[in-house]
């Protein structure tokens, strides 16, 4: 498990204290050039210096700072009767996780977020880490946390995370989702789906199982996951009523967040926008309603013509977040589940009814983030964007794709790929990937690694497209590397060093073809960066650079202005 | 040979002549569903009544029409010297296509392009052809190709050809670059590469080899080619000469037009843009020239100090390409090759100098394209494309991407359709595709594959964006498949069948799970369409319905208004 990638170490930044080590992944280059340093999500398990258990889990990073607050208290057992029903059950010792920590949770009349700490004006050791992380100053990661525009997930029940930013003003994130269903898949299959997905890049994980043992599944997963996890617990809650939606109580689902809540869950997708009224606005939609959790409230709210115990009991819920520091992801039930339904009134009136929960949230400290589409056409991408900026009060955008077509089942990480990167230069914090098997079945290990991979492809042309000081610095090197024919150093710096490595050697394996000054592509004699040198070798031969100097100045000061206007955190659309 | 994609037939639209008839693909849909019919660019070989023999190549489509103008003479040889060693040299008996077409020419004094019958307002049987291809009025057609707006590539030496329009105001086209370098690969895998490419939906394909047999590769692929075969005769010209750029002349260049003009290649890059002036602006560059013609026409400018023969001949060239129609693909040979590098003062003043030629191109009725970049952040896309159609006078834009990043070598496919859909919703008539070896090495079949499904998908989401009347039909069918669970369908009408079944079949592979109400992702219980059809059902029992008809007339009347909007041929960003 312990592995590193080929030429590149773990480095720690060191922060204030001792305990504060800020992972990058550095990456070694040859020819005197600089290493660079990339951000770096696989957590402990790609540092050799580190014993991986995965019965032990992860070592507890954040509990030092957590309890240093003095805010917290640490209970005498979980406190959800399920989850004391599970602990009991003798047939689950197979599956269980040997836990050995006792779950926290504030103090009476304390509220543990991070937007309470960040209103109240101080920078907690998990800002400063963020800080460090993204190269922003501290106050920065503090006042858009207070302010709602970013978030910071840090369950104090999932001390195991490396804290992370979800805010526009940041890298933009990807989640990468896992989980078994009634059908298929093990507990083993999805802890290791998640350590896979982070050791290429996935920011946050979200473990959306529906079959038996979500709960141990669950467990498994927290304890070994160095980024932050989130469920949807309106999942559990129906297998709790065996399946009925219209079954569902406030009871069950309360104690279901309690139990996800103790357990470190650090970010709940709540579908509380789904409203009676809103529901007949699907009625002519070409796919209805395709958010699973949306289809759940809306059949119990049909059953019972009430209003969801999620909207009606919503300042509970928000108690329950802020007692334990989980952020919300407002749900989309109604997001359009083909290009057709986009940005149709169903979704909008939703949009707006969020928008109304982000201020009651906020009221109570509690972290909030708001889910988006979907399947939307090119055209209708950037209303979405302007349009939960508006209505939710900039709260961070949190968008699955969105897919730009419907037409291509097996390739939906490409056909979503497009209309993520768009929305993340738009203003879209994190986006949710989607693997080639979208629509059609389970991803598997090579689906999750392809679906990550795209989705930092996304990330990242939206974050150079952003103007993030961070970002140009690896296109750069990269493309130094290729012009000057540093093969080697190409394929190290690419997001998938292997797959580069081994694309290259499939039409030129020997060591030397990695030293040439060409490539298979188009042999000695066409290869134009090799002719550009010689170009550049004759004019410099014969002092034309000296003739062109000025011209050349010109093209400099260009340079340094575009660099200037770049220097901003963010140039926006 | 003779495959046929499952549920799909051949269909033949009927024009105003008996040997005018347009392919469609046509897919077959269960429940009472209508078929859908999609374009076609497979050919001949799709079609189980015509029998394919790759020796004797596909019948001459487009000869009766070519011959029936009367403009154009049957040569009695190729008029090429090199052409002429080449036939004559016994050795290439093994890998030579047994032609026994002659070449022709137009008569003296006569002009043979599309554009010139369009500008003289005839309607050509190759546009009747392309109006009832795109679904659009024939006079249309003329009108874009004689303002010079679209192009319709038809070397009178390529009959092979189903005809076919490039331009904005038509379905966004995609080309799949094939070729033998110095390196590795063969004439039948050329062959083979490009009758996989238009299987899966390219529009042209561009034979870029460079490698030994050039001439003869070109003629198999030419003669099994049902879509247009676009080359960069610098390449060839390079060979000739042993290598050395500054050796190149405009002798032995002019004779290579000429050689592949008889051969009956469509388009020919041509990077007469190149000025020696411009050379100096790319000096500090990242990566200096990227473009293979670029890189050699600079060589010669600075070994020669004098401005190249693509520029001092360009007149020449153009009655060249006026006496067999053979277009322009005005190449950028300063073009970006690292997002760095993207929309600096070298690629623009290029694009300036390719607005000019293209003005002296159409004085002389030839059809030109124009090609664009290459490596650009997201940011500076549409600035690429506002300035192409400005200083090039709408002619067609043809981009290679454009990447938007730089880091992820072996994912490029991806990096690039994200450019190429965004750029193709603001206007560029063809995307030229990037397989996942590009800047590794060379593509092979799955790489073909996987690049053209990716620019389907490009091309695609651009169609929708841009409101293409016949685009948004195919996304509904396919989303009305999958609301509906008629998994079949939902195969039958994806860019890729196989891939999607395969997908579904690997978790849930009983056939009758292609029946079931549910799919493997979520189980039954969580199926959201299966929840949202309870919904509906319970709304309709319940008379829900009826409660809000006068909110779902709302919508209707929304939606029908959206529908008039877009009525329009192109709704532009």
């Amino acid at each position: 498990m312990a592995q590193s990638t080929a030429a590149s170490h773990k480095i720690y930044l060191n922060g204030s204290r001792p305990d504060l080590r800020v992972p990058t992944r550095e990456v070694t280059l040859t020819g005197g050039n600089p290493p660079l340093r990339l951000y770096d999500t696989s957590g402990p398990c790609t540092d050799p210096d580190t014993q991986i258990d995965l019965k032990r889990g992860l070592p507890p990073l954040r509990l030092a700072w957590i309890l240093g607050r003095g805010d917290v208290e640490e209970l005498s057992g979980p406190t959800s009767s399920y989850r004391r029903r599970r602990d009991e059950d003798p047939s689950l010792g197979g599956v269980r996780f040997a836990s050995v920590r006792l779950p926290h949770r504030a103090k009476p009349g304390s509220r543990v977020t991070q937007m309470h700490y960040a209103r109240r004006g101080e920078i907690t050791p998990e800002m400063e880490f963020v800080a460090l992380r993204e190269g922003m100053a501290p106050d920065i990661v503090r006042d858009e946390v207070a302010r709602g525009r970013a978030i910071l997930p840090a369950n104090v029940n999932h001390p195991e995370t490396e804290p992370m930013i979800i805010g526009r003003k940041f890298l933009v994130k990807i989640n990468a989702n896992i989980g078994n269903s009634a059908v298929a898949s093990s507990i083993e299959e999805e802890v290791e789906k998640m350590t896979w997905a982070t050791r290429w890049g996935a920011d946050t994980v979200m473990d959306l199982s529906t079959g038996k043992n979500i709960h141990e599944t669950r467990e498994w997963i927290l304890r070994n996951s160095p980024v932050p996890i989130g469920t949807v617990p309106i999942y559990q809650a129906l297998e709790k009523v065996g399946g009925r939606a219209e079954e569902l109580t406030w009871d069950v689902y309360r104690d279901t967040l309690v139990e996800q809540a103790e357990q470190g869950v650090d970010y709940f997708t709540i579908h509380a926008g789904v409203l009676l009224r809103y529901i007949p606005l699907t009625a002519k939609r070409v796919t209805g309603i395709v958010s699973r959790g949306g289809s759940i409230m809306a059949k119990w709210c049909l059953a019972h013509h009430a209003e969801s115990f999620l909207y009606t009991h919503f300042r509970e819920i928000c108690e329950i977040m802020a007692a334990y520091d989980v952020a919300f992801s407002l749900g989309d039930g109604l997001r359009p589940g083909c290009t057709a339904d986009a940005n149709d009134e169903a979704q909008f009136a939703e949009l707006d009814t969020l928008g109304e929960l982000t201020r009651i949230a906020w009221d109570h400290d509690a972290q909030v983030m708001i889910e988006g589409p979907g399947h939307v056409p090119m055209h209708l991408i950037k209303e979405n964007m302007d349009r939960q900026l508006e209505v939710c009060h900039e709260a961070p955008f949190y968008t699955l794709g969105p897919l730009t077509t419907d037409v291509a089942p097996g390739y939906d990480h490409i056909t979503s790929a497009i209309g993520a990167a768009m929305i993340g230069w738009f203003g879209t914090a994190m986006l949710c990937y989607v693997t080639p098997k979208e629509h059609l079945g389970l991803p598997n290990k090579k689906d999750v690694k392809d679906g990550v991979i795209a989705y930092k492809i996304a990330a990242h042309a939206a974050d150079l497209a952003k103007g993030h000081p961070r970002a140009r610095e690896w296109d750069d090197a990269l493309s130094k590397a290729r012009f000057e024919f540093r093969w080697e150093d190409q394929f190290n710096l690419s997001l998938d060093p292997e797959t580069a490595r081994e694309f290259h050697d499939e039409t030129l394996p020997a060591d030397g073809a990695k030293l040439a000054h060409f490539c298979s592509m188009c042999g000695p004699h066409f290869c134009s960066m090799k002719i550009t040198q010689d170009v550049r070798d004759y004019a410099a031969k014969h002092g034309i650079a000296a003739e062109t100097a000025a011209l050349v100045q010109g093209l400099r000061d260009k340079a340094a202005e575009f660099r200037k206007s770049g220097g901003e955190i963010y140039r926006r659309a």
